[in-house]
């Protein structure tokens, strides 16, 4: 067993969330938004780390067009771990590069890899889980995700289907005996049924010399691009190599790019309240109702409604003898959905692309 | 039989058509806006006037609010025959007021009573009606009416009820039996299916000294205020005898006060695609539609979604997979309406001076 490493946290904050239109915007996405309760999704997702990892050891993978708004809403982060990548590559070359900036730092650091958007209602639990998965990470030496104890036959989510449990390994441990892309309804049934399947989070955490090693076994191209970056880190040359490299680099996930293929994963059970915010029909199913059964905020006139979620920016909106809808107005837009149709507010935002309404983007 | 007549028209555009709310609103109401096709309703109701009412002929009786917007609205009626009623007080006092203001310039005048909010599909045939019921007004001297043919059992109009036609009258002529308040949905049936019940459209013609007669008789307190108002007519001192005189004159319409008790009522039958407008679900039935039953005006962005009516005036508005809804976004207010539940837009409206939200009235 190695020394006590310290821990690190890389916060994937790439996604435009465009799910989430009109609220969530290309400049403004879900995870710079204030969706459920207080403070933003990045914000809380910093937060609940308190005690385990310190605001100066977490960095942030983003684009562009968010890493302003992150510095800002990330005061104790230091504005030189948010890492800016050229273009989105999926998950495996932005945890590559977040590996590479804390390995520089502390080749025996502990990583600990988390969305930016996603909620999480019981925070101590999350934590208690985050534990495990660190000691087990820390002892193996192998990669660790965090598996989502399933409540409903989701079709949304990729699954982790668990081996038996080893008769040494802590409670809640699993080793991974394979991954599943995401199921139609039928199999999800299925997977729910077992009772050895577990949803896939996207929260990792391994050594970052592990993490390194088995980009380097699985991924051997893109380890050779990040060797080649390594020595500009923190040079004024280093934006100009990351560009050049993104433009090589091939996008793939860090699931099938290196999970997958790697020797040894443990899944720890996690279930502490873990939502990942897919959807408006999502926020308005958690959000507080009132006796008919709408959620209201901001200036909202309800006449003979039912069931529905508006939510005002600035002028009034008056719902008249409407049931199950989502009502969003913003300062510059307006979306009237059925509930259970958000999955096509994404439609939305691709015809605003194909009219090329980019201010609407 | 008298001389030939001049013929005035008298416009009531007092209301407020707080079911259009909001793009109807105390300052810019329903007759001021152009709600089907082009024109504002109450210059279509001027326009549509051509080769019977001249209009230098053409009288508006309204409130302060509208004033000014009406006098820009119909550069070709003279400002003066704008007349402004401190109050609302109902039909009785609003004719009597503008029929003081015709006798005055032509005593032998023929006046006809049209309402400024009301939609006409087929105007020749409209017109036709009109000299109908002119010649009927000029050689009779009795209080005339049109009767709109009823298409459903409407529940929103009165009804008028015609006796036998008599062998002399001209087609479509009737004596007026009785007056209907609006009726409940069974009485409305039996109505339709009587076939002698009209709909009140609340468009009136009579010789003038007839109707100021009518009201002497049965409205004599009205008929006294106007009396003592008809010296200061074009005088500095007329609005504040107005105003004295509002005060006092009781709120009575001119089909209770006066049509039900007068001796000769005479109701010319009229189907000429008469429609009131008189609700959002009126407008939407009646606008074009695509092949999805979508009426939508403005940056509207449908996905899947079937015959709803949305106009947006400025912002985008998205709508996905809804059905049956109205939605009207105005620059500084937003309705959300289920088809067939506009008639409680009016609430929205009760709502917002309940709470004193008069910006948005």
């Amino acid at each position: 067993m190695n020394r006590p490493s310290s821990v690190y946290a890389v916060i994937m904050a790439g996604g435009v969330g465009s799910r989430f239109w009109p609220r969530s915007r290309e400049k403004n996405p879900k995870q710079l938004l204030e969706i459920v309760g207080e403070g933003t999704m990045i914000q809380n997702t910093v937060r609940r780390l308190a005690g385990f990892v310190e605001p100066k050891n977490v960095f942030v993978v983003t684009n562009r067009l968010q890493r302003n708004a992150i510095v800002r809403q990330l005061p104790d982060v230091p504005a030189e771990n948010i890492i800016v990548e050229p273009v989105g590559r999926n998950t495996a070359p932005c945890i590559g590069l977040a590996a590479l900036f804390i390995h520089r730092l502390d080749p025996d650091a502990l990583m600990v890899v988390l969305p930016a958007d996603h909620l999480i209602a019981d925070e101590p639990e999350f934590l208690r889980v985050l534990g495990t998965a660190a000691t087990v990470a820390q002892t193996t030496g192998a990669l660790v995700t965090i598996g989502i104890h399933p409540t409903h036959p989701e079709t949304g989510y990729g699954y982790i289907q668990a081996k038996e449990r080893s008769e040494a390994g802590p409670e809640g441990v699993y080793e991974v005996k394979t991954f599943a892309e995401k199921p139609n309804y039928a199999t999800a049934i299925k997977f729910l049924e077992s009772g050895d399947f577990y949803w896939n989070s996207g929260m990792f955490i391994w050594r970052v010399d592990t993490i390194l090693a088995e980009i380097h076994r699985s991924l051997p191209d893109l380890h050779a691009q990040l060797l080649n970056l390594q020595p500009s880190i923190g040079t004024p040359l280093f934006e100009q190599n990351l560009e050049t490299a993104y433009g090589i680099i091939r996008g793939i996930s860090i699931d099938y790019g290196v999970m997958e293929k790697a020797e040894k994963v443990f899944v720890v059970k996690g279930d502490f309240g873990w939502n990942d915010l897919g959807s408006w029909d999502e926020v308005a199913r958690l959000a507080p109702k009132d006796e008919n059964g709408n959620t209201i905020a901001g200036k909202v006139i309800p006449v003979k409604c039912r069931n529905n979620y508006v939510h005002t920016a600035d002028k009034p909106v008056a719902v008249v003898g409407v049931e199950d809808l989502i009502v969003i107005n913003t300062p510059d837009a307006i979306l009237v959905c059925k509930k259970g149709m958000s999955q096509d507010v994404k439609e939305v935002v691709d015809h605003l692309k194909r009219k090329q309404m980019n201010e609407f983007l």
